[in-house]
């Protein structure tokens, strides 16, 4: 069960060039491709002749063929052409309302009549020259709300990623959690602590000395279906903090996409968007590397529980304080399942 | 539900030395040994001692003993001898009628008593010194009748093997199916072509010349349970085609035993057999090499597909024209199957 | 179904230093640790907050750690602290009774309140300076009673392990079987024969010729839940074979703990105990060394053999005269499953 009424990342924009690309989203097989405008186009991932992936064909002219025998399928899901062939009759394959932008590739599961692009999440830091963005992805064996509860509680960074965005000052200030709507945030300030590894190479990349003081921010704000985004950054202490003035501070925002491919299974579009020496392209990398293997170290962790997690499957967890963020959000989340479509 | 009363290939000849061999056919897992005097024979492949793969023993003196504890076990799959045991009273195994020929191994999983060497295909190319062979085996991870279907329909060529075989004259020109009781044949002729690069190396390999106009022909023959011979072919333009003289062209056969092991698996046995230039080894090896990467194209698309199906079970898929060969083909497979004893 | 109210190896002593250990047996996940007083302790392997293994987090001053939010767990499964939390409320996790003994970490998977020190096993070769001992572990991917089958029924040493270990004289000498209770013991002896490979390097080992008949003698022993010790050996023939003096034999206990993993894998402690020359730690090296290979011919028959039983769970397999060790030895493990309470 998946809410399939809403927009998810797909994948990025550069994964569909001329050739088509195929995931499962939401256990929906979809192909991706250009089509003669340019334009992205998405398509249910199976030739109505006999089953055939159309990812595994190729686009000509603007045209999804299929690569075993040459089927011709147009953007709207109807049969165009096959050699030798009237196709009239042929059954219509699901077509995806699917778009472009901010460099990823957006899909909507669900009633492609129902897709809304008012529901876009709006993203400041998006085509932003005032911004610099940097990120990746990961295939995640776990149920997305597992992610969810993850990042809407940021007191495992203590614990999963000690030795670089962890401090025990995270376990030591509690977090707040507030509802707007669909809109859940949770969050921490600590201040006048000791800037933790990956934040004085922050604040190296800002050209500002990291051997002082610093106040912190982890600012989480889920929005369905499953995107979060996180402020986070230190400013030196003193200088108001979170609100301090920018030459005093590395201020980011954590990207997560969370876009369910199965029911025990993700992909995890994950970046870094940072409002600092947005010019500096090896700061970009430095800062993709140390993120990429700060997140690679939440995946054994996850992966483990959804294991446990299916050996007992009659085990009640745990909804503490910490945990407010991802219980608040899965509520969000469990409202919208309810307005699907049984299936 | 396989057809197990008929002939499959179940390995080449060279495969059953001086240990015995195991592979599973039909679901059936099955051993195969020679005996004191070479000749080939097919056992169960379960001890009935304790249930260890025969196969993992060995032959001494052509008897076939357990890799486990010794148990010697005779052709008919009553045990012989056993250390330190009377074995008068043991259940016997499965005794499968098996033959060699033609390079092969053939094996008929259904009742031993009902094996009929007459059903054996007959080969015209085998042990024909007017012929040359050369083949190989895949493993494919799909229902043997998807093969059956790409063999039978050889537009797909233009799209999987658009490098070496395939060409746009294939998608123009349409196939004449026919049916002749058991045998299904699928044909297509063009004329006044260009040879693709495959043909232009057996055109080299004749000894003529590449780059003239060819007439091409294209003859699928299935017969049950599920060998699929193919005749192909190249002659010079203006020579009469199919019927041009040897030394105008290039004639060979494509040979395809398709033996199930699983539902969902198959083993696939290809090769080619020639009538021109048949003591050139080179040409063989070039020959072999060409045609197995040619094949290996058919495997992604064959599992993906295969995949597909498996996930979506409730899908039609469509019947058309160019499907004719592998619709007839199944309907001669499920007269077949309706045949066979209820397991 | 398993013998849980037992005792089983979990794991070599050196396995679990300052980190947390992870192992299934008898289908429980259970984390391993030592507590501020290096005592080793076992728990459930599932964080109650949620859901995470105990066994990816830490040990801090000998308390276990959740890697994932911090949580506390003390030794008898109950939270001690969490930070930000008070975790009074909290549901225990299952404890289980553990003990370190003769090098190894012993697990009682039933009840704790049950567990029985006195049910140990007696081992007169641990911590034994008249003994050497050296061992390893495989993972098998059999129900364990397929290895117990294996180790009391040694006849399949001319076969699986004929380079070695393996004679033809094992086959022509009968074993006994005797049982006392839960003790099961077979025995074969064999007089005035060719010492085989890896017992004329025992010889040699103990500084005696490799070159004439020897006596050697088989006695496995079989006691619940499934160890099974066996004593073999060879003696220059005419001393008295197994009373033969020590300076005149190569007397060693080959050591087999057997701990179900799930119903078709195990974990395989295997290892041998030896009464001669037990100061030369090289002997010890190769000893272990010839062992570890002898034992990996073991794997591919049972693992094989496993899948054939899985496959043709319909067959009966025959329970003959070299079978009656590991008959007698199921109908001891069958008694205790009876006494085990019902899942």
């Amino acid at each position: 069960m998946f809410i399939k009424n809403t927009w998810y990342v797909a994948c990025s924009a550069s994964e569909v060039s001329d050739k088509p690309f195929g995931r499962r989203i939401c256990n929906e097989p979809i192909v991706f491709f250009r089509d003669a405008q340019d334009v992205i186009q998405a398509l249910e991932d199976f030739c109505p002749h006999r089953g055939a992936p159309l990812s595994l064909g190729r686009v000509v002219d603007g045209r999804l063929v299929c690569g075993y025998h040459g089927l011709e399928m147009g953007c709207e899901g109807k049969t165009i052409a096959m050699p030798g062939q009237r196709v009239g009759g042929f059954p219509p394959i699901k077509k995806y309302a699917v778009t472009e932008r901010h460099g990823f590739i957006w899909v909507w599961p669900g009633d492609a009549q129902a897709a809304d692009l008012t529901q876009m999440p709006q993203l400041e830091w998006a085509d932003n020259p005032a911004w610099a963005y940097g990120g990746g992805m990961y295939h995640v064996a776990c149920d997305y709300r597992l992610m969810v509860d993850n990042l809407m509680d940021l007191t495992h960074e203590t614990y999963v990623h000690a030795t670089s965005i962890g401090q025990p000052e995270i376990d030591e200030t509690p977090c707040v959690t507030k509802i707007d709507g669909d809109h859940v945030t949770t969050s921490r300030f600590m201040n006048g602590i000791e800037a933790p590894p990956f934040w004085k190479m922050a604040l190296r990349g800002n050209n500002l000395p990291d051997d002082q003081l610093v106040d912190r921010w982890q600012i989480c704000h889920f929005t369905p279906p499953s995107h979060i985004m996180i402020e986070v950054g230190v400013a030196l202490a003193g200088n108001g903090g979170y609100d301090a003035p920018d030459d005093k501070k590395a201020y980011s925002v954590v990207v997560d996409f969370l876009t369910p491919e199965t029911e025990t299974s993700m992909w995890y579009f994950w970046g870094m968007a940072r409002r600092f020496n947005v010019g500096d392209a090896a700061l970009t990398d430095a800062i993709r590397e140390g993120q990429g293997k700060i997140f690679s170290e939440d995946l054994q962790m996850l992966e483990s529980q959804q294991r446990n997690l299916l050996r007992m499957p009659q085990r009640k967890l745990l909804s503490l304080n910490i945990d407010a963020g991802g219980v608040q959000s899965r509520r969000v989340i469990d409202r919208y399942l309810a307005l699907e479509p049984a299936n």
